[in-house]
């Protein structure tokens, strides 16, 4: 998971790119940068650490002007990644260009073997890099638009896109949607496009609408012009929903905190459980855990929490700790949880051995039963629309059946939402959303 | 507030009160340190930072034995605090000695004037220094545990203290007990003591039971001793269970998130409020909006979400950035906010700045009504006990009534809960707490 | 200016590149980085800093093989060249492929004009990228050699290149041989190629032979093959001699010291002047400051000192702290210079601001005259084959006569030497070098 | 060896005590601090590291008043001294000082033996904190300065001490004056006081004299007064001019560059040799050699070079790389070498192991011989006074005859000057000087 921000007509444009990066931290804490342009120049500062850690006040000297576009990464698995950071900046035929991408191309192998069999060299990894070769070989097209709109239509699969040139901006979203993307109005002057709503809380600025699927955006001469260049076929991520995104942030028209409290309202009445608390794995767990409260009528209890100073240590455990990792985030109120019957509710299980761990950690706290009750579907599939999931084999759900999970987990009772629950809680139709890492009907391959 | 732990008798002694100062890392965020005492040699590594910046495996080389102390120091308002930290360290007439110290003692400044009057020099700023000289000026008494007796019979006021010499440990609280202190027993082997139990969850320890308020323990030759070295008082810090204390620590008997959440029913019983919803402050406000809610009928909603990435930034904001640092800790959920009347609770009101632009960003957010609830009574006075509270000029509540502060803040209605009200909620006699920052009433001056 | 190395057939080649990139490191300080291949793989590590900061033993686990290239980057002026480090790698259409380059080429700006307007992308403002996609855009080649040598054959200027693929490696200096490349035998096992034989001597490897100019050198199987692929056409920089190469290497066949000296016995034989010491301005002037005194018979002293502390300060200085800069570098010892008439010797005089700045600490310290002999004639040209010269108008000699500039540094007395001057210093034929900058007659433009 | 500098009576004191330090970094590289005085009150910033890395201008804004003191600190021996720095600040009876010094105190372990029985405590290993505790604790005497004098008196050994009070700046040097300690008028207003001259040149401030062993200088109300607080009995530390001192300082009122070379000339007298060369072992050895060449008539060359980045590395060597640490800071010009029978002057020989390296990196790169000429007598014991030697055994001239040393060093000959042809070169009285570490006279114990 990446986030994407670009700012159009603001003189603080590239300020209100790093505090619209702030607020999406969560969506990626490997690198981050900022490209912006002024007297047709582009200037980028990039670098890995957490947005907070890169860029100083010095910085914003050097990134001036009223236009500005960001990017925060998610450490991938890759191990030649180590120089790859976002916005991806080149000179080309027309000029200068600067480009930032959420998501995953599927078809990224091929461009990059026919690009390169007629000469184009890659330096880095991101799909970015295949993009701009893209639009730069596209010699024939005059204008950057004609080009930008011949390039998307070559690449497959997810892309919320904002490309800066030295006097324009555009953002472009997939046919399929897969990517939230929402356009702001800045009270102070301008637009904003972000991967999430809670940037616009941020930099005050009015939420206007979702960027639809297959849309584009163009800005220019202090306007915003809107074409459909793909036929929409919206297939829009529904693990944003279930865990990606931020409780604040209203994505493909939703808010996601109600969302998931409704979740746990659906999950509580397809898989009730006699218990005598609700207690969420938190932060994850919590808004789907009030409406499994909410619901079932079992009380709701804070019952772990969560340490506000989680971070990376380097010093090794010794032996004695078990579970170091977990606890050092997660710790039980033992008082409230001992001798208790609980359901405990986290979003998803990925590989089993947190969701081990935690019940572990709980029972030893002294629980009577610890019934898991998870707010989404078994996931059986990686994702090749930009979630970093795990192999097929490391997921748990891929290879085990639900009692054989319960078992490894050594919880008393597992039981996870149907795809169904789920489109009753975002009341919208299946045909809309991805569910591919639960079900395997992948979009497009 | 700082926080303060020894381990005793496991070979691991040092990395357990590393790791037990991480999870004590909410009470002193400024600075920390580890003594160990190996061979009958003390060393001690400590900086500025936080716990995971300062250690490196290399520091473990170090900080050998089976023996250790160490602590974690808030920030305080001094200037020339910059060198200090703690544990203090000395070489003195009976070998070598290093301490740790939570509170603040009211005569200090006494101690320093006749201790500089008879040739002591002072190199910090810190209380430790004083209880160090006065047990290194005692040459007359031939034992450490004498002096130490000696020693801590001069100074008043809050102290829980852990004092490490080349063969020994020795923990003491005073005798109105202001700050916790607990014992624990090492599953790996040896004893903790800390000054929240949640520092025992993370290393694999047993609660034993919290030190006596006068109560001193030796550590030594592998046993412990108990001795009451003063006439016990009890003054417990009611700050301890109204914000400091993680939820999940047991202080004073009782579990912190039980106590807040009873604070939150009675909170509701006092002043009850006509609204649609109970949200908290978070983290501060959860567990007494939980119970407030539970009390009230009122549905509990996380309608404010605290960011996972509060941290400096050392970007300044630009003018059209409003309320900025609290929007950076702080979002509201507008979805579930927008035409609400909220009951919105929090621990405490200091200043009443942050309480104001809570109310701004909620008003702003759509919020119909606003009606905060405090779950502890007005703070009145400063604390003396090593609290960082601002002086009494500071203190809104020191130069406003409720009604006053309500319109400073922007509220619809403020209300705080009382003394007997807390009284209820922790079910025990108020003489045996101090409350001298709300009513005034100061054990010791 | 630059360095280079590639070290090929050893199993330790990227730490022999790193400790030959020490000793190379006068060549540039802003940037360095390593290449290694390992199983058909290309791993780079570079960064911003001094050899020593920006390498770590853990980087030599990821730069892993016995085939390795390196480089170390001056500080140049333009301002976008933040992120800019060498060596630059890229995936095309054979493979992998990273790219070391010390020099300047002169037609850069049309191949990139070309190379954009078939589709090319750059990403950097280095050369090293241009060559990069001369070689991938020539699909036709099925042989990265052959894409190579027609690549090379495109581009004009100052190349002294190694290139590194995944099985391979090449070493190519461009037919005037501006730029130095030499070729050593590494005892313990395999081949060098280095920018300065300096980095041989660190190295344990022994100078065969100088790489000619127009030859490319292949590393094949273990083997090493040489073609003559251009016409050669020897124009060495002379500015080598003058300033840029360490004393102790060996560069275009004859060693810098004794070069150096020897030009300080022209220089005293052609400018000969009635004083009492010579003193060389260190380092730069020692070596012909030697020569001056030996030729001349006037004694030599180490009458200015160079502080081993040289360093970047970010301390502001006092209005009280004159001429401060120089000064942090260079002093006078006063009891050797007072009253006395002084020849000082330095390489060359570029903006004059140092030269005056040093005159003015001199006579400040008591010498009654100062009388300053250059060891190269006046630079009044920029250099256009790698060397960060200021651009004309900057330079002092391009402005203002002998006279002028002596009067303005406030010399007693100013000369140069001449070119006949260096000729007879180096013993060769004037032909074979460059002295553009110092005559204008650019070999290439 | 360390440094101390004061500044008494400038605006800018600190800033002027900053690029004091600054020049003499040579004597200390691994801690350094500065204390300032300002409306009364003492602040300190401290730290180890170069004085470059440690202060940054927001310092100075905390570093106000026109009184300051810095210190240097050579890295010793001692494992506990981590956090060990100057200057120790304190607060006293009488107020608030700082002090800094340089040399060492013979008599340190008996009176912290004494003051510990009497209940001091020590934080530190500095003898600083000795003086602080004996002006302290001797409240009896109303005055700083009468304490200052009572407790000088009880110490023993080496001292060049600077003392700053709220109001007022002292200055010692011991009856023996084993360390230099000079006095100078600042053009800019104010006095300063420093190890060596270098740092007057920088700051701009006139040498006036020593301060004289045995005298204390009183800087109060503008003003300095002088007087002799002890009986001189003169033994300055003779290898101030043989290794320690910056060429460019006068010490014991001689400039050391000077004195250097004329020892050179008497090694020539004493001990002639039949060569072709005679070459320095770059820095220390520079000066001696010149006096050396000039006296033999053997021409000089610099035929081993310093290298600029000296610093530390922490990659590990390949076994391949035989005296890699040697070979990094130090290389030979092979051409000049090559067949030649060299002289080799270096200062003074400690362990033998580096001479050895260098002596085979110059046979490797074929001197016909080697003849080792050590501008110093043979060093046979450790110096009590403030020079961080190492431990006689391993000193090689206590376990060998020259002879002996010779073969160790796989030098052709070896031979040293003698006391003798030191006390020709600094034209003074063989009694005035300390040479004990040479011929075990030492002084006080
Ligand atoms: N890991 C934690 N999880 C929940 N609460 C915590 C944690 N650590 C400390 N606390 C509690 O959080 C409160 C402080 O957090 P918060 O209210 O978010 O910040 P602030 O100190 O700015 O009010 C305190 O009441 C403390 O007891
Ligand atoms: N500031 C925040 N407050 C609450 N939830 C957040 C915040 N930022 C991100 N989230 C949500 O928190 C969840 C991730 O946090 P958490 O469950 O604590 O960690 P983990 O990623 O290890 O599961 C995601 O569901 C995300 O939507
Ligand atoms: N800036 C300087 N220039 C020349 N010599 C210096 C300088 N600073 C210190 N010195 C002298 O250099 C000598 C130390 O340098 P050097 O011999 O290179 O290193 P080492 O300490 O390893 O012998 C000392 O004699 C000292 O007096
Ligand atoms: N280790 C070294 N010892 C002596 N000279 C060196 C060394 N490294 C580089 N040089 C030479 O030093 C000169 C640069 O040093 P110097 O004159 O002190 O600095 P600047 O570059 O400011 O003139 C160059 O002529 C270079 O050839
Ligand atoms: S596969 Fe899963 S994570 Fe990926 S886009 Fe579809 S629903 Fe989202
Ligand atoms: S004054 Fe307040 S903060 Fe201080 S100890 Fe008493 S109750 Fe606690
Ligand atoms: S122009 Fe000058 S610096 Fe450049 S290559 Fe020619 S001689 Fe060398
Ligand atoms: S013993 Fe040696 S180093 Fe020490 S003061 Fe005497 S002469 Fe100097
Ligand atoms: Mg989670
Ligand atoms: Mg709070
Ligand atoms: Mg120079
Ligand atoms: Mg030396």
């Amino acid at each position: 998971m990446c986030s994407v921000v670009g700012v159009y007509g603001n003189e603080n444009a590239s300020k209100l790119c790093f505090y619209s990066l702030f607020s999406m931290q969560h969506r990626g804490q490997e690198a981050a940068g900022i490209s912006s342009s002024y007297e047709a120049k582009i200037k980028t500062v990039k670098n890995r650490g957490l947005v907070t850690q890169i860029f100083s006040e010095d910085d914003f000297k050097v990134l001036k002007g009223d236009m500005a576009i960001g990017h925060t990464r998610y450490s991938t698995a890759g191990d030649d990644s180590i120089l790859d950071a976002q916005p991806v900046f080149a000179r080309y035929g027309l000029g200068e260009i600067s480009i930032v991408h959420n998501g995953n191309l599927v078809n990224a192998k091929e461009i990059r073997e026919e690009l390169t069999k007629k000469g184009a060299i890659f330096q880095t990894n991101m799909d970015t890099e295949n993009i701009i070769h893209l639009i730069a070989k596209n010699y024939q097209k005059n204008t950057l638009k004609e080009r930008i709109i011949d390039a998307v239509k070559q690449i497959k699969g997810a892309f919320s896109l904002i490309i800066l040139s030295r006097h324009k901006m555009f953002a472009i979203r997939d046919p399929f949607g897969f990517r939230p993307l929402s356009l702001g109005k800045i009270k102070s002057g301008g637009y904003i496009v972000a991967s999430e709503t809670c940037a616009f809380e941020l930099v005050g600025a009015e939420f206007i609408r979702d960027i639809k699927p297959g849309e584009m955006i163009t800005f220019e001469d202090g306007e915003i012009k809107s074409e459909m260049i793909f036929e929409p076929a919206p297939k829009q991520c529904i693990f944003e929903y279930i865990y990606f995104a931020r409780p604040d942030s209203n994505v493909f028209g939703k808010n996601v905190y109600v969302v998931r409290k409704q979740m746990g309202r659906e999950l509580a009445k397809e898989l009730p459980v006699d218990a005598d608390m609700v207690v969420p794995v938190p932060d994850s767990g919590v808004a789907a855990a009030l409406g499994y409260a909410e619901e079932s009528g079992i009380p709701f209890e804070m019952g772990i929490m969560r340490n506000h100073y989680v971070g990376r240590t380097f010093i090794e455990p010794t032996q004695e700790v078990r579970d170091l990792k977990v606890k050092m985030k997660l710790s039980p109120i033992v008082d409230k949880i001992k001798g208790k019957r609980l359901v405990v509710i986290d979003d998803s299980i990925v590989r089993g051995t947190t969701s081990k761990r935690i019940v572990r950690m709980l029972k030893e706290a002294g629980a009577k039963e610890v019934h898991m009750r998870i707010a989404s579907p078994a996931t059986t599939g990686p994702c090749y629309y930009g979630v970093d999931t795990p192999t097929k084999e490391e997921l748990i759900a891929s290879k085990m059946s639900v009692e054989e999970i319960a078992k490894y987990i050594e919880a008393d009772s597992l039981a996870y939402l149907s795809i169904d629950g789920i489109i009753r809680a975002i009341k919208d139709k299946k045909e809309n959303y991805c569910f591919a890492c639960f079900d395997g009907n992948y979009p497009i391959l």
